[in-house]
């Protein structure tokens, strides 16, 4: 199986983070996303939200090797806030496991427009598949 | 019905970007987006791509009004990119139509790690209802 | 004069920020932010900023045509934040004043390396020339 | 001398660019960003830039404890872009070498308003202390 574009399974990430996904077959996925995020306001650490996104498979003629893109989002229950990602998924070096690196803007609701402009922030994270039994057996 | 909180129908941004959001009573949200944005690289004026995200109504305490976050994402078939955003639903001022602002993050695919600084574009897009006549009709 | 390379003068925002810009002839900028944005923590509306920064003039073989790039920044002294902008100067359309379109960022402090994913706000501002009046009869 | 607050010196980031930092005493800084970056467009590596910026010193009533937030900015020559940087100065943990955190913008040059959508990149950065002998006879 290409090690690269398989996204299904459990990822966390630097905070502490762990999202688990699932890819249909179709580029379509579907998962969970744990946020350890200490947040100094409302989102509790903890946190769980359903995800949905996509993983995009291209091999385009200027890079001339396949890649594979992602993107997914999630609102917030107890914020009432929503966050999106994009990224790529990058083999890991020397017989490691793949890592993907995102880019994530996250919105607060904010009381009108003219509040709009403080609403968004922006930050990045990387992802580490977490290695599990079956799979250790499987591999 | 509440009208800033019924975000299913049509939506066209500044650049003629049109998306047709459908919204399942649950929060989950699907359609089309069809971008006009001219991109001197790869991806086509034109090209039609599916979503997925959630909608988040929300009653915050600090805020005291009701809001309506919303996210959503697709993958681009011609550049092997993905985009994802999110924003918020704001109500029409003097009985206007409402609009959505967002945020976006678009990861073009980048050959490896050592270029994934340069994947990133991040902008602002605001969207405006498409009246249909049925609408017409029922308001 | 270059109607378009011109940065140096009074530009006012969506928000109704004001900032006057100096040029020194040799692409560095310097001036002040007046900021109007209303925000819900700590920074007041009202708050002046001394900023620094540069233009570029350049042009690309691909795009042909001269081009000016901006870009500035400043700290806020209430709030302890810093902001950063980058943009591009465009000729106004029909005979119109130029515009600066600007994309930002503001980092809040954080009490710790654990919260810095929070502190990153990213927005987009235009910025249009006021005409003054010695510029009126000169022209 | 407080060394969170000690911004002068060489700091080194992930990609191996290097920047050369001079604060004033009120807050000014100065100094030179040599980017170690690979584009595959068209800003070289090795490309140096003058940059400016600011620190600002501050301690938040609901933070208690000094915090030391960053902007700088330069002008691309080579590609006619611009980057901007904000951030935080952290201690480095067990008397390690402080950190820069930043977040950044770069605006590439576009051939007009209907293209600019397009023209800002973003990204993270971590700025390490370079350890030069002068300051280690010091310590």
């Amino acid at each position: 199986m290409d090690q690269v574009r398989d996204v299904s399974g459990k990822w966390k990430n630097d905070l502490g983070s762990v999202m688990e996904l699932k890819e249909d077959g179709t580029g379509k996925i579907s998962g969970t996303y744990t946020t350890a995020a200490e947040f100094f306001m409302s989102n509790e650490p903890g946190e769980a939200a359903d995800l949905v996104g996509y993983i995009k498979n291209h091999t385009d003629k200027e890079i001339g090797i396949p890649t594979t893109t992602i993107t997914f989002c999630m609102a917030w229950k107890i914020e009432g806030s929503c966050s999106a990602f994009t990224g790529q998924i990058f083999p890991g070096e020397n017989n490691e496991q793949p890592v993907i690196k995102t880019t994530w803007l996250l919105h607060s609701p904010v009381d009108g427009l003219q509040h709009n402009w403080a609403s968004t922030r922006v930050g990045e994270n990387t992802f580490y598949k977490i290695q599990t039994h079956q799979e250790d057996s499987q591999g």
